[in-house]
Formats: structure tokens, C-alpha cells, sequence
């Protein structure tokens, strides 16, 4: 059962954003994307968290948007992960939250830039910042205009999903990927580690700027790619 | 049994607020108001919140103020939530806290600006901050004009208390609200939230205004209103 | 059993702190005084709070310092406790901690303002700060003299050690007291809480002044002498 | 069995730190030196905390930087930690974590300038910052010179390991270390929590300066050398 699977990886996702303190009160939604059959499951919109239950996740096409089983409402934000499954094909499970310090950086309008390891062990650049969407896009299909400005921030940033694994939606908070829904976690619980860290740095140090292009890359590199020595063989 | 039914709800009202890190001490009270019969539960005054039975909780006629039940004298701030449920015919529960991000607001006497859509997903418009009270409201009726500022600031807001579910009262701390008692820890909850990320907004961003008003409301209408699409149907 | 009494009231108000969030590691120390036996018992220095049992808690004579039962070397803090003890007639409980918000305070040497009405509550005035010691000082009897520089700040603060129910020492960390071991350490408690209020007012608010007198009584007497009317009658 | 009794002692601290909240994901690792055999256990590179078993702890001989038991490779960071117990010889464990605050120093290239008691207790100057590499150290044996780094920032210090027990390495974060790996936790926990104390007191007091000498040189030594007083007798 394909179905099933797919909804307890997603329910387990779920839980552990709230787990990892990122999200309180029903902020927050977590999907995951079968590829192979063009269907997401995503947290239902407005439930609490302590009583959502596998069965209550609604598939939804991607192709087509539509819920396809599920007798509940998905996640108001659903059309912001369709297009994100979409655009970016290596990605198979997208997290978004109000995690507080990366929501204050979305809210300052600022991409993070790279003050040290930990921001470089996941990004391969800054953590951009969306553009801010026009009354008439906000007036329309306000969700899937917000996907569309995280596609153009990534492209912006090179194109690469896996290499800027997250984004701030300018004045609303963090989205962050994954090739599964719990690789996306910890991309979203990296996130706000990050954002904090940042934040607090340019308190101690107000003109503080990036960190050396070489040092950047060593640690992205000994994470990701070929070259990688980071973690154990797969 | 109603008086037991509201008690219980006044009860695990108070434990939230606790649960959710609201609340240390004694500081801080939830009540609930059942209107039809005009009276309202609310925590005793100084009992430890792990001391806390159901039945320990004073019922108040809030037409007169005074206690029809309970060996126990209620919160100092009473008169305060009197006054709210006899202004606000659409409230059923108050929270009182002394949240710390929500108090620094309190106490730099700075309503919060609507700096993303966290805030507004829960406030049409500013989370607004009481006037001071003069030496002469506070040597009388202290808390009872405590309640009357609120009331002011609402009306100021636009006079929708639904709308406008929290308040700083100046120096003090947060008062938030609902329809319920649950409701309005919610609002409690999610007002000590916004008030953090928009303190941490002006760290990184000392100049920042408020975001567009298209993007605002389109926030406060998805979860309010004939046209709210957020959570389930009711 | 006086002692055994005396010895779980000082447990329970050590493994408090910690639970209370104000402790890590070996930091801080927690005693409580027989005035009628002029004993009083306090945490061993440098013992891990879960090895902490009751019976290890030395017994000090506060007349002259010495340790009178138990065979462990009591807090290298307790020359403070025996002197603040015999200064002040209505204290029967002590609580030192380096709990982070108020070393900041203590760290600036700066007292704290009375910012709003979580502070009025529990203290007549400012939370007092007090000198730095001389090197004679330091080299002497240092601990002594850190208990002479706390009395010292009280006296300057009106001399009422239960309307001044905490201090920070300069360069060190806060001092908080009350009537027996359980009292101090809601003191110590709120006096963090009121620390991390401060520092995220004045963040919001460099100029941020004192409230009014009006308030500042109002709260105070609320909870203080023979007006107070919060809690419950004794 | 010493593999045995060293990969528990490895195990416990590195479940320690996470416990203490300086680590979330896989960031951070502790090891443990035998030194009279030349053996480091260390944490396997990127497997998760809950996960780790004792008997997963790779050996590494300190001498040649090889793996002598164990499946799994080490943490990436095994050639820093190699440096230390080769220049140190009084340490027998070595922690990094990513811990925000400690971070947020590390990031400003700040060194902590000693603010109070709770940071003289732990050192007998300030907490230094590595010089940063160049850009062929980085390209090179990149570990292997940040030990390096630590090394040279720990004669600038003074030399001794044991009064400077924590380093804040440039852009990256802390290392600490101790006489065994569970003293090397408490130096970590304490590192993190004399960093934020520090950040809140620049906060309060921008031009904050060092205590007196005297001040923390009578704390170092309550707690360090001949004449040491703190704790209990050994």
C-alpha cells in the first residue's frame, strides 16, 4: 500500500516539526511527493496536531491540483508545495513553518548570508529571500504565486533545489526541501539553527560579512557531491 | 451540570497556558463566561497552578461582580474580565499572561506592527497597546479601568474583538481572547509568538514597516470571514 | 526531627532551581535557616544535583560559621548566606544562581528599572546592584564581603529585605531570598523573569523609563502588607 | 575490556551533549583518549544520536590517524581532535558542538572577554578565537590545521589546556575538553552558557570591559590549583 506508506512518512514529518519546537498552535505543514505516481500527501489544513492520524492526510494530484482520496481540506498552503514538486525534480518532500527566527529574517526582508559552517555544511550560497508578490498576484491564486517567487529565488540562486535546500517568503516565513519529507526536516530545523546563529552574530558584530569563498565551499563540498567524506558511504 | 462543564473548561484553560510556557509562578488567569446564564468561572487568586481543582474555581455574576460559588476568592484581575465580557458580546474566554516577548511590548508601550503573516493570520490590523491610566484610576477601580483602557483600545482598533483578539495593556502584559476558553489561549499563544518575531524583526531590521495592506488582509481573510478557505468546514 | 525537616525543605528548594530552569551544571546553591536553632543547611559544594540527597546537606552554625553535622564541605557560598541570615531577621531562606538574564544585569552593573508591574509585584523599587569589591576585599574574606556588599545594597534600597527580595552582584550573578527555602526561590524565579522582561524592553525602548509611582505602589501593596489583597486570606 | 569502558564513557557524552540542547541533527562530536594505549574513540560521522550504539564507536590511534576497529567511519572532524590530545597532554576529552551562542562569538571572530564569575570560574583568561586559515590550509588537510589553529590560539592563551578548556574556532564554532570526555562536556555547557551571558551583557552595556583582575583570579583559583577550596576534597 503505496498510499499508506506515503501518508506515515508524512504523518511522521509532521510530528516531528513540532517535536523540534519549529512549530506551535497549527502553524506549519509538511508533504511528500511520489513521483512516480504524481501524488502528494500533505497535513490537512487546520487540524491540530496531536490528533491528526495517518488516514486523515488527503492525497492530491499534482498534476492536476485536485484532492484524488481524503475527506478533509488540504493544507491551505498546498498549492505552494505543488508547484515546488514541480519545478524542482529532485525534491520529494517540502516542510513549511513559522519557525520564529527564520520567520524574523523573512519579516526584515534580509537573505541570510553565509557567517560560518553550519549555514555552509547546507547551502551552497545565501539563504535567499522571495520577492514580494503584487496586490494582483496576492489577489489571485495567492499560494501558487508564492511557489512561483520561491522557483524564481532558486533559480536565482543557481537552479540547484538540493544546493539551497530552503527559502525565506519575504514577509511570511521559511520553506525548506528535501529528497524525502524527513530530509526536509532537517533542512527546516537547520534553517531556523541557522537563522539564529545569524542573527545573534550581527548583534556581536553589526558589519560582520560572509565567510571566505574557500572555506564556504570545503564544508559544502564535504557534504555534498562527489567529493563528499562527510557521513558514512551509501 | 454546567457550573461543572465550564469549570472544567476554565480549568484546562489555566493548564495550557502553563503547558505552553506562557506562565510561570502564579502569574497570569484564564476565564470563561457562560452568557446565557451571566456567569463566569476564572482561577482562584495566588493558588500554584499544580494545586488546581475544578472545583476550586470561583463562579462570578457578571452583572453584579460578585461570587455565587466557591469557597475561593478569585483573580485580583477579575474586575478586568468583567468588564471585557460585558463590552464583548462575541467572547467567551480571556487569558491573562505575563509572557515575556508580549510583556517587553507591554512595557516599551509599543503596539506591534503587523511586520508578516503570522500576525496577520490572527489581527486585522495592529496588536494595540493600552493608554497609561492616570494616578487616580489606579488608586480607585484599579482593575476595572484596567478594563475600560482595553475596551478604548479596541474601540480605537475598530471595535471588533474578534478581530482584534489581544491587547498589551500598558506596563503590564497581554490580555488575550476568543469565543471560547480554548480560543483564547490560542490568541495567547499566538500573541507571545508574534510579539517575538517582530522583536527580533526590528534587531535585524530597525526600520521596518508593515507589510502591504493587499497581502494582510488576503492573510486575515483566508481564516476569517464568508470567505475563509483555512481549516475545515464547519 | 528539625534537621531531617530542615535538610528536605533545602533539597527540594535545590532540585527546584534546576527544574526551574535557573541552574545547570554545579551553579548555584540553596539554604534555609532554624532562626530559633540558629542552624542553618545548604547544598555541598560541587555536588551533581542528581546525586543530591538529604542527609548530605551540611548543617552550619550561623553564629560562628562552622559546620556542625554532615561530612561534606558545605557551599563555598555560604559565608554570603550566614551574613545575609544575620542581617536580616525576616529572611529564612537563601537561593544563589547564575541564571543567565540576571548575571547580563549583574555582568552591565546595572540595577534594574521598574519597567512594568511583573517587576511592582515583587519589588518596592529597583533590583539593586551592588559595588564592586575592593582587591583588599577579594583577597580577604571574599564571600564575607560579598554578603556585606548585598546588605549594604539593601540598606541603600529602604532596608526591608522582603520588599527588596533580590539583588545582583556585580560581575557575579543574583542573590533572591524570602521567608523560608520555597519563598526564595519563587523570588529567584521571578527575578530571571523580570531580568529577560528588562532586556528585551530596553532593546525595544533604549530610553525606556521607570512607570509611574502610582503603579509601581499599586502593584506592590496589591500583594504587600496589610492592604494586599491578592492570593488568598491566611 | 578498555574498548569496551572507553566507548560507553564516548557514548554518554556524546548523548550528554545532545541532552544538554548544544546539539540538534548530527552536528557536534565527543571523544575520549586512552592515552596510555594511543587509542581515541570518537563519534561515527553523520549517524544520528538516537541511533548510536557503543559498539559503533570507531578507534583511532592517535599516533598514525588510522581507524583500528570499528565498521563505520569516524567524525569528519577526528584529525582536529587527533591534534589536541597530541598537543595536550593533560586532556582526555575532546567535545565540538555547533551550540548557538558560542556559535554566534565564533561567527563575529570575537573573542569572550571575561564579564563575571561564572566565566572565571572555567577560565583563567578569555575564551580566544582561532586565526582563520588560508585559503591553501583549507584546501589541504583542512581538520588537521583547524587543530593546528586551536593549538597556536592556546599558546597565545598561556599554554595550558586546562585554564583555557574551550577555544571558539573562526566561522565555525566551539571546541572544548577536559581530564576525560565527561569534563570536557561540562566545559561545553559551560562555554555556551558564559557565551550568552556575555551576548546579553553587550546588549545591556556596549562598552562593557573585563572584571578586575583580582575578582578573576579569586574565582579561577576557588575552583583550580593548590588552593583551591571549591567542592569536595578528592
Amino acid at each position: 500500500m503505496w498510499e499508506a506508506e506515503l501518508r506515515e512518512q508524512v504523518l511522521a514529518a509532521n510530528l516531528a516539526i513540532v517535536d523540534a519546537g519549529l512549530v506551535i498552535l497549527q502553524f506549519g505543514n509538511v508533504s511528500a511527493f511520489d513521483r512516480d505516481r504524481g501524488v502528494l500527501a500533505i497535513k490537512p489544513s487546520g487540524v491540530p496536531y496531536p490528533a491528526l492520524r495517518a488516514d486523515d492526510l488527503p492525497l492530491v494530484d499534482v498534476e492536476t491540483g485536485a484532492v484524488i482520496e481524503g475527506r478533509l481540506r488540504p493544507s491551505s498552503d498546498t498549492p505552494t508545495h505543488v508547484v515546488l514538486y514541480r519545478a524542482f525534480p529532485s525534491v520529494g518532500g517540502v516542510v513549511h513553518t513559522h519557525s520564529p527566527q527564520a520567520v524574523a529574517w523573512a519579516q526584515a526582508r534580509r537573505p541570510i548570508p553565509c557567517f560560518g559552517t553550519t549555514h555552509a555544511d547546507h547551502y551552497r550560497g545565501d539563504v535567499p529571500v522571495t520577492r514580494t508578490l503584487s496586490a494582483e498576484e496576492i489577489a489571485g491564486e495567492y499560494e501558487t504565486r508564492t511557489g512561483d517567487a520561491i522557483v524564481e529565488a532558486i533559480a536565482a540562486a543557481g537552479g540547484d533545489a538540493l544546493e539551497t535546500p530552503g527559502v525565506l517568503v519575504a514577509c511570511h516565513g521559511p520553506f525548506a526541501w528535501g529528497r524525502d519529507a524527513a530530509d526536509a526536516v532537517d533542512h527546516a530545523i537547520a534553517l531556523e539553527a541557522v537563522a539564529g546563529m545569524a542573527l545573534h552574530t550581527l548583534s556581536l558584530q553589526p558589519t560582520a560579512g560572509p565567510i571566505d569563498a574557500a572555506l564556504h565551499v570545503r564544508h559544502f563540498t564535504r557534504k555534498h557531491g562527489a567529493g563528499a567524506y562527510y557521513g558514512q558511504p551509501r
